[in-house]
């Protein structure tokens, strides 16, 4: 095999009250990349298309590569690679896009050479790719978007991330609103210290989350889908926050919260036809405030990344 | 029908990470009670067992003829009542001995009525009697001695406590070590704000703790049982508490932790011989050190408190 396109899906990190912990895969949309082998030994990025230019693509600054070369260290291996990188997800957006990339290109460099490790293996490496997009090793992106799924990080030492069971049928809606809120800052605005008591009421929304999901009780997964802790914090970065969250709550969404650090956000939705009236609504209502935005209504991906060809 | 008896159980609360949140049941030990009616449009304590002269015997300081004024006070009833209390648990032990006494007492009254109230309709009383009997209307005593099973009071305001699935065939050791440390003080240096960073940790253990005793993984719930936060700082209460954990850890205990506040430990194990050898060595360490203590070897109570006759 001397060539391969892999797909990564989007992801939902810090499902509402799951901060740090919970995230989940998404059909659409998603990174894909190419890998061809080459004979220089060296990791050349020849092609990135739709970042607007703005992804480094020098080998040694871009997660891509990045991630690639720390995959080749680990196995002793000196093989060149030419890296297409297909941005089909805008970045800096809440949508996992560096997670999507690092994972693409951990799940095509792993198949090219010969499948040395599994998914599980690849997501410490893919952690790493998050360290030096945003800064940070964390998993609630990277985990969802290799393994699909709803996951959680149990742990970070050790790492623990595992899928856990939800109903299969739900819908999602992502909106992504064309307003900037990089990563770094929404991580630097939460508070370090926090109260035991909205830690305790915290926690019990997680458990409630967590059972509803693994016992199809939406109802609990609707009671429990809320923030005490970061949403009231994170959400004065995202203009109309509270406006898109009523519009959905109100249009029957299960659930409604910030994606990631945001700025984009997502409701949970028991049917499609629910998740296509509150993408339209909150279009609408952002087209008012003449913000820009897309919006994708989709399911939750269980299968992850993904070999295209 | 003229009088009644009832039983409710014991009940482990703050369950390792769950605190706060999570309890439940236990088949022994636990409270009884009798009540019959009187003609006197008085509630009378005619007897008190077990508690060696402890608990108070005036109508209005007495946790159970408390939640039985609040409990006739509402169905505005001006009926008589003779109360006879067998306590057959250690009080301020962290067994929830009071919980115990209010649903029993609870129970036994909306039987004696008519049962006016389903068990759950009857837990904001019985959190009454918490208010009383330590100073807080927590529910995670009185929730699972009422309802039984595994309980999970995910949200106080508005009041949301319900049974979660759990592997009905788990041994549990509660171990009652005769040392003082009274609620009261085991609430207070509990501190007000925590890290957010240990926050997560603790809610990332929820969440395995959760998803493990609802997908019957045991080996989740085992990696799950661990508490950053609590425990580091009511232990040092508790005297030998993490030698009885390594004990019970090293003889394949699925997790150990506090029960309630304290002093009384649990052990939570797949099968009854490693309850019963776990028991017998953690009796046999305290007898060492020359502290007295009970030890129970028993199941999870899945039914609550139940009518004997």
């Amino acid at each position: 095999m001397d060539s391969i396109k892999v797909f990564a899906p989007a992801t939902v990190a810090n499902v509402v009250c799951g901060y740090d912990i919970l995230g989940f895969a998404i059909e659409e949309p998603g990174d894909e990349i190419i890998l061809r082998k080459n004979d220089s030994n060296q990791i050349i990025i020849t092609k990135i298309e739709g970042d607007n230019g703005k992804l480094p693509k020098d080998p040694k600054k871009n997660v891509v590569s990045h991630v690639i070369r720390l995959f080749l260290e680990k196995i002793n291996s000196n093989q060149g690679i030419d890296i297409e990188l297909y941005k089909k997800m805008p970045l800096n957006s809440g949508m996992g896009s560096s997670a999507a990339s690092s994972v693409a290109a951990l799940v095509a460099i792993n198949e090219l050479m010969g499948k040395p490790f599994s998914k599980q293996e690849l997501l410490p490496l893919a952690m790493e790719g998050e360290r030096i997009a945003c800064g940070n090793a964390h998993a609630d992106n990277v985990a969802p978007a290799l393994l699909g799924g709803l996951v959680l990080v149990r742990s970070y030492e050790p790492l623990d991330a595992l899928k856990l069971p939800y109903p299969k049928d739900l819908s999602v809606v992502s909106v992504h609103p064309h307003v900037d809120v990089p990563t770094g800052e929404a991580r630097k605005i939460i508070k370090e210290r926090i109260s035991l008591k909205s830690a305790v009421q915290q926690w019990g929304n997680v458990a409630g989350l967590v059972a509803g999901f693994c016992n199809n009780d939406l109802g609990l997964v609707s009671r429990s889908m809320e923030d005490v802790i970061i949403e009231p914090v994170r959400a004065m970065l995202i203009p109309y926050f509270y406006e898109m969250k009523q519009l959905a709550l109100d249009n029957s969404a299960i659930g409604f919260g910030i994606s990631g650090s945001g700025p984009s956000v997502f409701a949970l939705c028991e049917k499609k036809e629910i998740a296509e009236e509150i993408s339209f609504k909150i279009k609408e209502l952002l087209n008012q405030k003449n913000i820009e935005s897309e919006a994708f209504v989709t399911k939750i991906n269980d299968e992850g990344a993904r070999v295209i060809y």
